[in-house]
């Protein structure tokens, strides 16, 4: 493994270190830095000539910082002669501006894959995006990793009886996802379907399916505010239900999320390290699950260049 | 003018409005703000169509803040079917980073060039570049406006006797610089001559150049923590100088530069307003100079494409 190196910046050491101890290599040396205006700094203590050079971060908040800090770290790698330079993202911010919702909004998630591109990545590996369309938007290649087996999984440690279980999507578009988590539980899928019957009318929270005396485990991408994960599980246990879970890739978990959580009907949210919570953002219902192991094969695989396939469930 | 546009971010409102109103058009109608998590949200609220648009934004402190609101601004504009977009960067950062000092660093300065045209630039405009080599990391046309003319003018308000003035570079790097403002003022130029003895010992601060009795005015590009030029001051007060101005384009003024200034022998700082100074930053030894006018006449010249380089001195 003399030609892998793997890279961290400021957003998720602890993710990337595990990454690191997976792949069998000690983390590149390098330091991150700002000088006295704030303009990052970026050291690189070894040498990397030659090497294919894989860069650890998520474009998690302060997002900006962290775009910022990846861009230029690209450019001193590609300028220091790497032979190829990967950027991992275990999450990929910005990419809830994926299609012109009104006219003259702006495409963040096509305009931060460009920047990547232009700053001198070759590929990318990223996990659960918010829309899978946005691999589309990389004019370079990229494996789309996903986290419903990794959530499935710990669900199943829980030996619920499948017949007791229901999955539940909080939005239409989150369907095919619960649908996925739901085959590997073996467990019906239930749908929150809101509306609103007029403008200025509050929303209706209609649930599509059966939850009646059932374990309600609700699955998205991202849990940003928790506003709306926190409304969907009130409405599933006065639709019935026995207790409710909730479960994401990424925790944004922005403005008053934790709180929102900690007062919740909700018994447990899991989540995984895609995003690395701050210390004022933690909560006894929280359980985190690494997805180090998923990263890490992947990057061996780039690297030795074999399919990423069998990753995708 | 019906198809010219000038909006504005964050960083530096107020010269934006000055700006527009040299121009003679309102500015346009856009907000920018943060979703929840940190993201920035912009709305642009009136049809761009087929306009020349001009997006006047330094890329000062908070610069990763103010660089991603430019960039999103921009892929906004061009896919709101613009013309043509214009960045007007009064202040263009991260221009320090601009050639490998040292193994494996970054190109900051030419990172930030491709980012701006990658997001759909198609014309820079900019004032004072930190080295004018910049220019060419632009790979779309770039007007270079220089301040010399008004830093010298106000200092021609003063009635000094050429005489009696001295105009003197802080480093190696700036005499060019000050040559320009000295024929100006029909005064001499002096330069101030770093050199380290040997590694591990104190920098001795020699002054190429006769100061004794003159006025002195330092003239730099960029003042940041106001290290240097406190410095400088003092060594041209020992040297025999009557008094020490100092003035510079862009007021960085980073960490202890307000302090530093305020107990220097420096009599008035003059600076101009291509970083908008935060309430904190304020002294009674800073005296602010508006490029407006400048700005505004290189945007209607660049519009109406006739020649900007009269603008140059
Ligand atoms: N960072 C963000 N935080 C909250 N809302 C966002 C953010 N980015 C985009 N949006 C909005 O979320 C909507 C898309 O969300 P979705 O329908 O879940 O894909 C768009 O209408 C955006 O205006
Ligand atoms: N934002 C910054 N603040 C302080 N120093 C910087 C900054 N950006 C670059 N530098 C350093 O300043 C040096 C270049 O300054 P100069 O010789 O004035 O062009 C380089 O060696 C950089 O390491």
């Amino acid at each position: 493994n003399a030609k892998l190196k793997i890279f961290t910046l400021n957003s998720n050491k602890k993710l990337a270190e595990e990454i690191a101890k997976e792949v069998g290599v000690p983390l590149g040396k390098s330091t991150v830095t700002r000088f006295s205006d704030g303009e990052v700094q970026i050291n690189i203590e070894e040498s990397i000539r030659g090497c294919d050079v894989f860069i650890v971060q998520s474009t998690s908040g302060p997002v900006n910082e962290h775009i910022m800090e990846l861009l230029i770290m690209l450019d001193a790698v590609k300028r220091a002669s790497a032979r190829s330079v990967s950027v991992v993202l275990p999450y990929y911010g910005y990419a809830r501006q994926d299609r012109k919702a009104r006219a003259r909004e702006p495409i963040t998630a096509k305009l931060v894959a460009n920047l990547l591109t232009s700053a001198g990545a070759t590929r990318a590996i990223v996990l659960d995006l918010h829309a899978p369309q946005i691999q589309g938007f990389f004019d370079i290649p990229i494996d789309h990793l996903v986290a419903v087996p990794i959530l499935s999984d710990y669900f199943l440690t829980k030996n619920l009886d499948p017949s007791e279980v229901v999955i539940v999507s909080p939005d239409h578009g989150g369907v095919t996802r619960a649908r996925k988590m739901a085959d590997r539980l073996k467990a019906p899928i239930a749908i929150i379907d809101k509306r609103r019957p007029r403008p200025n009318v509050a929303e209706v929270m209609n649930i599509v399916g059966n939850v009646e005396g059932k374990t309600a485990i609700l699955i998205d991408d991202i849990i940003d505010t928790a506003g709306t994960i926190s409304i969907a599980a009130n409405a599933l246990m006065e639709s019935g239900a026995k207790e409710v879970y909730a479960c994401c890739t990424h925790p944004v978990l922005s403005g008053p999320a934790i709180e929102r959580i900690d007062n919740s009907v909700i018994k447990e949210l899991v989540i995984t390290n895609s995003i690395q919570l701050p210390e004022d953002k933690h909560s006894p219902k929280i359980k985190e699950l690494s997805v180090a192991k998923l990263l890490g094969d992947a990057i061996v695989r780039v690297f030795e260049e074999k399919s990423v396939s069998t990753l995708f469930d």
